[in-house]
């Protein structure tokens, strides 16, 4: 079987260059530029002093994600969701999953009675421009409890463990970690696995986008995941160290 | 280890009931209100003779699907989202869904310049409402698809298999075949596969409600999963047979 | 003169076959399908422990309706409105007229600070859906009303009396009761007359589609509708009774 | 029984003083100030040289109507429905009655492929807006056909005959003629009643404020309006004539 | 070089008849005609007893603006902008402007916590509908504020001077006050000016339609507004007197 | 009389630190990060091969522009308008100032039957976004011209000339260059100038804050700016032979 050859010579179970940038904008609690090759998204975390309806008077807290793509952060130029008056299906469900994804690692109740509102903006689009919201966003949200850890607003840490997520998918027969665009276009199956630092899964969402796949498939795919959120967290912690 | 007890003795690697009614409404191409348990969803297979922009003069035809939910379907009245003036995020998450769910097992080309509307209206919610409106609307799609060989339009069929979904989850410890809304609200781990005929994945959408999971447990979920669709594909091949 | 044929032989004064089946979903305080002929339609009431803001503190109740149709209940396949992000024009003057019918026979302060919503969605379409809707949410409302007694939340019923609808016409020189859909599209003029159990008008909204008509073809059709409302006051007693 | 006594010592089967000005405002085709006692619409008729979808190609015209009310027309100011993004349930209902009423008069084949759009803003409002609007909009309407036929872009008229409209209504026993504010809001049943200057109805729109009405009312009502169209028929005559 | 010559043997530096109408209509506080030659604005003034959150608590009012434009004000007929669901960018911007400079010359902590709207809607547009709708809009405020002075509400007046608009522009050369449509439509440079009544600028908004101008230019045509604002400035204080 | 001193020694006759990178992202035809000072704002040029339909066959072109802020490029978050589901009044009336401004050295006959996109998106605020954005987005529409001139589509440049922009402002009795957040918040009167390369004006939008300002004041404001933006193209130009 002819294997896909990758664009620099990239190995199938190697991510791209990852790149943790903190304190990218001034303003936001957290604010974390994250690239994934080409890919570029940036993370804001904003503490805000109250709770959605849901959560008041409960004495937990809210964990949110809001996801935005630049019009021309793409090859062509799509039309601004704002001028549109919406927000596509794919814009709300790739912010739903950042949402539940760092949910998964908050204690609500040690948050507090507050927000924690995680706005993941891409710059520049190349494929996994959610899978690295997610990992970016981590970070964010990590240095924004430090605030207010430090403002002695909470006295523990309400954040449970590291969360970071990464595609996978079969090209040309080929399973391959890490999708770029090209890649993520040509694919036959595609999944966005999120998972926690201790190795368990968060999220796994595949999607045969030609034909359906196999377990045995499936179980590889898996473990070119594994070997990604290992990576991916330990970078989360080097720039967390920085 | 106590295992979770379900209503009605059901064992946990069963069905609930289902019931597949060919013919329910009288003017759509096809109409299927299907069953499971106590949910029931009203699945409409529309012809229409035209394709959205993005497939016009390609010679391939468009399948796509819209879901609903009464008002009242639900334990609480829930806002009628006609109403609101927009489609919840989950509303549109699991229309996309079933679209993709659809497509995998259509040969766009074969069904010609056309489009088939799958419309999936929820009248009574007990859990499980995505993966009887898959499930459903596969009958329904084929139903249409009957009427286009009848009527000379298509010379073949462009259905390349059955489609079929259904949900699996962790309840206490105990993983469950086919969660009724109780066990979805109490449910550690949820996930939604989707599968064809030949046993092959479509989508697998796997959250943990609660702590992450493990790569065994996701494991033991497929394996119920399989066997829920093997059962479902049967089902649909008698209904149609009927 | 010649006189217009009916389907299936139908008198011109003669009601489609009418059915009234309570309790058809399983959540809903008061759950009634209603057939006049092919029209069905799933009436549901809800009762909501508040009030719209106009009503608060007032002491008094409210009793509110939404209408909907679904996609494939016609003919042709129409817009989702959820999906077009509105309601359409007929739709809200539907459900006004459906909410004013109902609370023609309400005593809202009877009724207590709470708001029975009665949602009136269109399986299947063929004409006079609005009076089908009228007919069904009364039934649908006395059930809720009858659990609201039964809980003891109150002492004794707000409902004044019954409320049904009917649609009647002149087609083709002929005047006729209850139309159906295509004497509907062939009518000259089309009324729709909502009445009490005492034989009182609640609304008359009568419209020339062709010809403007004349004082004694409107005598004519009201007379019709009387003789209709009679029969269908019956209906929803022996319905109740059952 | 106690007559209810009128503002000016009006009788109850006299209409308010109507004042109709042509050429209101200087654009429009048709341009038209009615005012019904202190009730004033501004009614323009505007010609447009194409037709919407549903009539491109037949040959045939279209006549349309929108409705506004400024938001201090009216005793406490409303919210301008542009800036709330929707127009009213009650604006929709309005512009179609319009609508429907004035095609009732047009022959829409005589009129060719364009649309006379009728515009009825409310300045100030006093009871009578829609049936002020109908009656005014007939006399925009038929200067606008003027201009067209003085044009010779039509040879022959398209109107068939005269159009207007009154309320009824019954307060406290007393049926009335042309209801003003006050008495709108404190009838039991109240009428819009819509016909030709041949004497035939176009619309009639009864609803039962309060208690539910007989038939016995109803015919001194329709009585009543006959009187008040055919006033208002000779003064859009006189009006035309001036 | 040629003197662009206007219609009407206006002078360059000459307003149109300019006609102040108070009480045009009977409910609003405040209700301002205002016509600048053939342009004509309602300009209503409605006081209500709350203020927008931003405000609440803060012992200060609030002083706010809506504009609109009837669909035939214009030489075509343009959309209803409550048909269209929004409002355009230029009526935004035109409100906002209209807004900002009434409370130029509000001491908003003296009118207490209280809103004023003013409603400017423009019945017929000849060019300058900005203009001519502050300047009426002031006028109505006046009415409000007299109104609230007389019924004790506050006991000094909360407005601290006059404030009016004016448009000036190029057109071939030519620098000129008040510009109607055609030389609008026409001009090069186009400059709308408020003042308030101590010939301070409140706002200065100049636009280049074709070339850029020059510093020269500007200062001609500040100039020729300073002109307009003293005698509009007088135009209202004379209107306020009758 | 005091004079108010800026933050880190700035003269108030002097820019904040400009810097120009071009090629910022990889995908648009023109892309520019502008930073004044704390302000960064991405600007890329997207060229369209089509126009809109007011444009439609007359062999001109078009040049647009769109305007958004990331929901925490402020010191508090604001709300994302894509999610609100509409842009404020605020960003219309920048984007049409920064579509405005371009245009206005652009041959759009020259351009030929295209559209040329600019997107503003400010990543992080500090006073002075709007006039960042048109500094930047000329920049970026030179980039996105020099390759339609490079791929032969046009044959010589449709741009006349530079444009650029500045803010100026009086705090506490100073006139100020380039105000920063801080400067804005607290100036009387505010002044955004847009001018061409030579010397003249394209907008000048002034506004009044607190107390009005005088004609006298207005000339001072006017000279700083022109002063700032002398420099401002020279920094373009420098940017552009980089």
């Amino acid at each position: 079987m002819t294997v896909f050859v990758r664009s620099g010579g990239r190995a199938a179970d190697q991510l791209r260059p990852v790149r943790i940038t903190r304190g990218y904008t001034i303003h936001a609690e957290g604010s974390v530029l994250i690239e994934f090759g080409q890919t570029r998204v940036l993370c804001t975390a904003s503490v805000e002093e109250k709770v959605p309806p849901h959560k008041r008077g409960s004495g937990e807290g809210w964990v949110t994600a809001e996801y935005g793509m630049l019009p021309r952060a793409t090859h062509t130029r799509s039309d601004r969701e704002a001028a549109r008056g919406k927000q596509s299906g794919r814009t709300q469900e790739i912010q739903r999953l950042i949402g539940r994804s760092m949910r998964a690692v908050f204690n609500l109740a040690a948050l507090g009675e507050r927000t924690i509102h995680l706005d993941c903006d891409v710059l520049q689009a190349d494929g996994g421009t959610r899978t690295a919201a997610i990992t970016g966003a981590f970070v964010a949200a990590q240095d924004a409890v430090n605030k207010l850890l430090a403002a002695g607003k909470i006295q523990a840490t309400p954040i449970l463990g590291h969360v970071a997520a990464i595609s996978v998918g079969i090209v040309q027969g080929t399973p391959l970690l890490d999708l770029e665009y090209t890649e993520d276009s040509a694919c036959d199956t595609d999944m966005n696995v999120v998972m926690t630092g201790a190795g368990h899964f968060v999220e796994v969402q595949g999607t045969a986008e030609g034909a359906a796949f196999s377990r045995d498939e499936m179980n590889q795919l898996l473990a070119l995941a594994e070997k990604g959120i290992v990576e991916l967290t330990a970078l989360q912690t080097q720039a967390l160290a920085a």
